[in-house]
């Protein structure tokens, strides 16, 4: 069975697996092969999310060596050499043959590897294995998207319009923050999200979309979000919650999405009623922002001084105190890039020295928390060109009010 | 700001404690510490998830080392002592402070501690502290239920009544398997499901729902479930499909919930239209595998016995083969324990010889895949008690109709 949704094309992988083989090589010291694990990596190099291993020599052909289904393996990915992998004890003849006798210097993804895991691989591999971690060189291929992959997140994008489009309506109704954030998350799924969203890291996740309002959008992330909120319990603690929805305070709706396994991330605000003098003007400072912040992203730009631009410019606007989270909890970030996960470089933050390069995709979020009304932000995903910015958010970012 | 839902009570947490330092000082060799990092076991110990370390020395108090929101932690938390962290640096002090001088024998949680951030805390520790896994003795803890966690997942499943009601309705329009699943899990969250789904591992992660009837629910598992799929693109490549439900072919609702951080797993068969009898057949007979398996369920059966056994009904009913999956996909499983996660000890499979305790909580679920007809099972959760099985799963198990 195919899917109508693109499926990773073969000149897509060859360009990957060329741009990787090209860092392993550079990479001080060189690597011999990768063997990848992880899904989302997995997905990168061979389009598919089989259990399988990628074991990609730093010269020839990549084998993807599936443990679980084969013939779907073969189906979803465009890779030649697809073969299973009856056994994890075969990884050793495996390695041997792609890349001749040991020792071989091997990266594996290590930011993400659980102790347990590496250990097995170690003790397979056997004492000439040296594993080094592969992920830095992986991380750094995948921020530099194609053509195809920028097309995948800005159709990821028309989820937005869509699910956004709706809101006007479902404000009409009474609803808690958690209720609308449920129905919202439920639509974009309907208008084409795929359903899963992928952070890297140890407990690192989100749901599909946030919505907070008023005092429940100031209490501060339990994790590395520039918004928190109370969430429907502690157990999950970031979030919307179970209480309603007030007219006039200001509603913010930060939303992901998925399609061919690319995100889009977008933050709008939405009232129900009228917005007070003192919101309409943070919200014109935060446009501000975002305005400035377009005006200085492209390839060359240094993210650390990004970052410390947009700092400046909240100061200059009066919103230092709450920028990117509440006073005390500020997180230190601008924006990240975006991809087959949500949390990819380059992040516009301190000690990003190494200047932005074309076909870089970066959600651009500035967020202001102020403990009465909550969050007021924006957030935009932009293509880094050489010249600029081109916004992959085609939604317009006024206010979204009840019809 | 507090919630409606049920918070970890003060006497819970001291039960849980009491109980991981008995395992700790029982273990071979025993651990001086526990020092707690993931999300479920940080909860269950402390009832946040606020980032945060729990430093549980063998003897005496624990201390909540909180990273992000203090205040947040001190509500969510009835633990006495909550502090700030403000570095990583402060750890090895904390370490002295509460086990005494070194060497010290520590247990982390190396089944999913990503190997970067271990290397990170053998490097804050220093070489005097020897870091084993300390993930068994804490599974082997939460896999006894109190009757506080058997009250959170008896009202986990009340959801599911909720959801399954609004099936028959559903069923009347013209909807993909996706677009089913996919309304059923915003349901699922007005009726009071939190949102999160934790498995534990890396990689390991499911929808709440899975929705899949005919062709595409024989397609295997990419990862460790019974229940495979199409999937809305191949990025995702589990649960429903964009295809059209059609009338005549069973449809499985295997869904997940969770309220104040505890797990319901529940399937249940729908149709739109009538079954065959082919179906209807099979559908008899996975219900007699079930009562089997109830009647053997009880404090002091051996999980490999009771998974042998399942493999003989399932035989004895001519399901042998596609039992528990597709064939040559089939997963060797039939139960699995519910929690804080949903893939928890005690597992009904080979090699799982310890006896069941009067307090585990097991999903048990036969499911037979047949090429044409897709998934027919049934799926309940049970409190296992000294004499035999409690079913927390109210839901009555007959074929779910279009009203």
């Amino acid at each position: 069975m195919s899917s109508a949704m693109a499926t990773v094309p073969k000149s897509e992988l060859e360009r990957r697996i060329r741009l990787v083989q090209g860092r392993m090589r550079e990479r001080s010291p060189p690597l011999d092969a990768l063997l990848v694990v992880q899904v989302a990596d997995l997905y990168y190099l061979s389009g598919t999310i089989q259990q399988a291993h990628l074991l990609l020599p730093a010269e020839g052909e990549p084998r993807l060596l599936v443990r679980k289904v084969l013939e779907r393996a073969r189906s979803d990915s465009a890779l030649d050499d697809v073969r299973p992998l009856a056994s994890l004890k075969g990884l050793r003849d495996e390695l041997e043959s792609a890349c001749g006798a040991a020792p071989w210097r091997l990266g594996m993804e290590l930011d993400v590897l659980p102790v347990n895991l590496h250990r097995a691989y170690l003790d397979l591999l056997g004492a000439e294995a040296e594993v080094l971690d592969g992920s830095p060189l992986i991380l750094a291929a995948r921020a530099v998207k194609s053509p195809w992959e920028i097309e995948q997140i800005r159709e990821a994008h028309r989820i937005h319009q869509r699910i956004f489009d709706e809101v006007p309506e479902l404000l009409g109704g009474e609803l808690t923050s958690y209720a609308l954030q449920s129905i919202l998350e439920s639509r974009a799924r309907l208008a084409g999200h795929c359903g899963v969203i992928r952070m890297r890291g140890l407990d690192v996740s989100t749901s599909i979309g946030i919505v907070v309002s008023g005092e429940e959008g100031a209490l501060p992330s339990h994790s590395m979000f520039p918004i928190g909120g109370e969430g429907p319990h502690p157990s999950v603690a970031h979030g919307g919650s179970r209480r309603p929805l007030r007219d006039g305070l200001p509603i913010a709706l930060d939303f992901l999405a998925s399609t061919a396994g690319y995100h889009a991330d977008c933050t709008r605000m939405a009232v129900k009623g009228e917005l007070d003098a003192e919101t309409a003007a943070i919200f014109e400072g935060i446009g501000r922002i975002l305005r400035r912040l377009e005006g200085i992203v492209r390839a060359g730009a240094v993210p650390s001084r990004i970052y410390a631009a947009a700092l400046e410019e909240a100061a200059t606007e009066g919103l230092a105190n709450g920028f990117m989270g509440p006073e005390k909890y500020q997180v230190r970030f601008v924006g990240h890039g975006v991809g087959l996960e949500v949390n990819e470089v380059p992040v516009l933050a301190p000690k990003f020295d190494e200047p932005l390069a074309a076909g870089n995709t970066l959600a651009v979020e500035p967020k202001f928390t102020h403990p009465r009304l909550g969050v007021i932000g924006l957030e935009n995903t932009y293509l880094v060109r050489e010249t600029g910015v081109e916004n992959l958010t085609p939604y317009p970012e006024a206010v979204i009010r009840r019809r």
